[in-house]
């Protein structure tokens, strides 16, 4: 699948007066409207990878370009004569491996985070002797061979999966296609230890990769608010995120409530194999309707953690992402025993942490509750970020104690 | 020296259009230009109960007052008459303590940290059997007595320091005499165990009450970028917090730079405590000299942490500030071997974490490197936020990768 490259690289050129200066400073994109789109660039297949020059047609670096998309430039290399092949490949995954093995006693991690272990647009979660690999962006679906040999012989993974479920590949003008890329699909779950709990990973039929491994330092918190035999409710619990986590923390109880019966599947799949099998309810549900109906019911809870999708997955999305997000504090912390804990989370790009934090808080004070900040947790080291793009942080993680 | 209270507590009065709902939902402090002073509030002796009450004289809670301070009105109750004596500091100093005896596993952390924990203006710091409380209200300085009490009583400590050095004791009209409100101030330095080293606090001669337990976390976060061997610099060291953490955490040798000679002599009382005294080296010197001299040596590091004092104490001070957070990157990225990381940390109110952490990044790569961020911290759960005074929460810990 990897494109031959022509002889000759074609040359993109930034405008005048565009930012050339951030590029060579380390920001990664080029944005359509920053760059000079002739015929000839508008031409260009998605993912070619060309030569970026600044306005006086000195070199910036070899970026992939796509004429469809906003970002119409990403930089790959800050030399132009670079070559994308399995030996280059090698050298970022060799990198990326290296923060990984130092950070996490055991295989099971996000290996690469696109652009800050520069692979831009591609993510690689990595399951023991199994990667999941979203090549999320064009250039990185033509050079997939390369990508793939690269990853068996930095990693020894035998199992190589293509996931191409992500939004973005559909900007980029790709399929949406899986693969198996090497060896043969796992047909059963795949167990995953963390935090002393067991969650159960579908790589080839779950959400994304599988498994979210984003929140595992603030499951991680979640779990030291837990006293032994502790009642504990994870709302949106996906595969039991928090919910395992605190059991593994002590929790005598927990509840899991998830509109998923697949995932709420996996999650007790996951309290069987962690034996927290007896101490394990599932709740399937909309979130907000079961909320609401232990609210009714008067029940209360020593921990509860939210961690709803993203409400405010777009800047047009923000004002409706914090009412839903002030909604589920009103609903939650009622739920909370007093002097117990709320964890609030938010994968929303577009609301940041002061307004996200905000949001909470108001629906603490509208449940009838006051609160103070104990933690705010973002994703772990496994999900390193470009000082550059640092603003748009994705995930946030807010521990509450309730009067 | 409780203050004998009146029989009737005299009132003061929110102006019209001030902020009382901000109050009512949990904002703990009226602004001087928000309450109406008129002579016999101007007359109330610093630290006075009065009840507060909103334009329409509803009461909205019992607050201390200080007619000098631009913190005019602390709330300390919404129980207008409550009686501020040892049951009632009893039970906010129990409701602290439940939470750090759950986050900790030995008796040394912030007990205390103000507002948030319901005792405006004190902090308390406990170091196992002692306690060093810094009242650094009015109000509190005139319970001091019922407060010593009931700290005897929950914690059971037999020591209890009062330290006077606080910043904001002579803007309420306090002295600076530290005293010994119970047992025998230690002669020694009291060893702290924290990550696995062991730290000297000197309770009654150090800095603040002799330990900064806010960094808890982020010495944690710090000893896990160490392999086994590594070469570390610990900048802005006192006691060693960042240094004898990653020591514990196998660094091979660790060099702390502080211009405090007291402060290294208890880092390396420290190092031989923890069995590291041969890994350890003290360099005292002015920071910025230091770092300069390092760079012209062309030491090398595995990991540099640099956690300077406050350069941005004020908003004035913010753009002095930055330039000095800047400088600091700039000066240690260089020391940071290819691959290797580098922690920064600001603990200055005025700079938000967006604006700490585009200086560091400007830092960095003015002083010739490019960067990731795996982690952000903040300071750890035994110093609670309201949610109010979230915005304004001083510490900050950005740990980068380096290329």
């Amino acid at each position: 699948m990897t494109a031959p490259e022509p002889q000759t690289r074609p040359t993109v050129k930034m405008k005048p007066k565009s930012n050339a200066r951030a590029i060579r400073h380390g920001f990664p994109w080029v944005y359509a409207n920053e760059l000079v789109t002739d015929r000839r660039t508008k031409k260009l297949a998605p993912g070619t990878l060309a030569v970026l020059v600044d306005e006086n047609q000195a070199p910036l670096g070899l970026v992939s370009v796509n004429p469809e998309s906003k970002i119409i430039a990403r930089m790959l290399d800050r030399d132009v004569e670079a070559q994308i092949d399995t030996d280059w490949f090698r050298a970022r995954l060799s990198r990326a491996l290296e923060l990984r093995e130092l950070m996490y006693d055991a295989p099971f991690y996000r290996l690469v985070h696109a652009e800050s272990d520069g692979l831009p647009g591609v993510i690689i979660d990595r399951f023991g002797a199994a990667c999941v690999v979203q090549p999320n962006a064009a250039w990185a679906d033509a050079h997939l061979d390369a990508l793939t040999e690269a990853l068996g012989d930095v990693t020894g993974c035998d199992v190589i999966l293509k996931n191409a479920s992500g939004r973005t590949r559909g900007l980029e003008g790709l399929d949406d296609v899986n693969l198996t890329l090497r060896g043969d699909a796992p047909t059963a779950p795949v167990p995953v230890v963390m935090n002393g709990a067991t969650y159960m990973a579908d790589l080839t039929g779950g959400q994304k990769t599988g498994l979210f491994y984003d929140q595992r330092d603030n499951h991680a918190f979640a779990a030291k608010l837990v006293s032994d035999g502790d009642k504990v409710l994870d709302v949106f619990s996906h595969v039991g995120g928090f919910g395992l986590a605190m059991l593994a923390g002590g929790a005598g109880h927990a509840t899991c409530v998830d509109g998923s019966a697949a995932a709420l599947d996996l999650a007790g799949q996951g309290a069987e194999a962690s034996r927290f099998g007896d101490r394990f309810t599932a709740r399937q549900g909309d979130a907000f309707d079961v909320l609401t109906a232990l609210g009714s019911e008067g029940a209360q809870f020593d921990v509860v953690i939210c961690d709803p999708p993203a409400f405010a997955p777009s800047k047009q999305a923000v004002e409706a992402g914090l009412r839903a997000y002030e909604r589920v504090a009103k609903l939650a912390a009622p739920l909370v025993k007093p002097g117990g804990y709320l964890g609030l989370c938010s994968c929303s790009h577009a609301a940041d942490l002061s307004k996200f934090r905000n949001a909470s808080a108001r629906g603490i004070g509208k449940g009838g509750r006051r609160s103070t900040i104990l933690h705010t947790g973002y994703a772990g080291a496994d999900h390193p970020q470009l000082p550059q793009l640092a603003e748009s942080g994705y995930l946030k993680a807010v521990f509450f104690r309730l009067d």
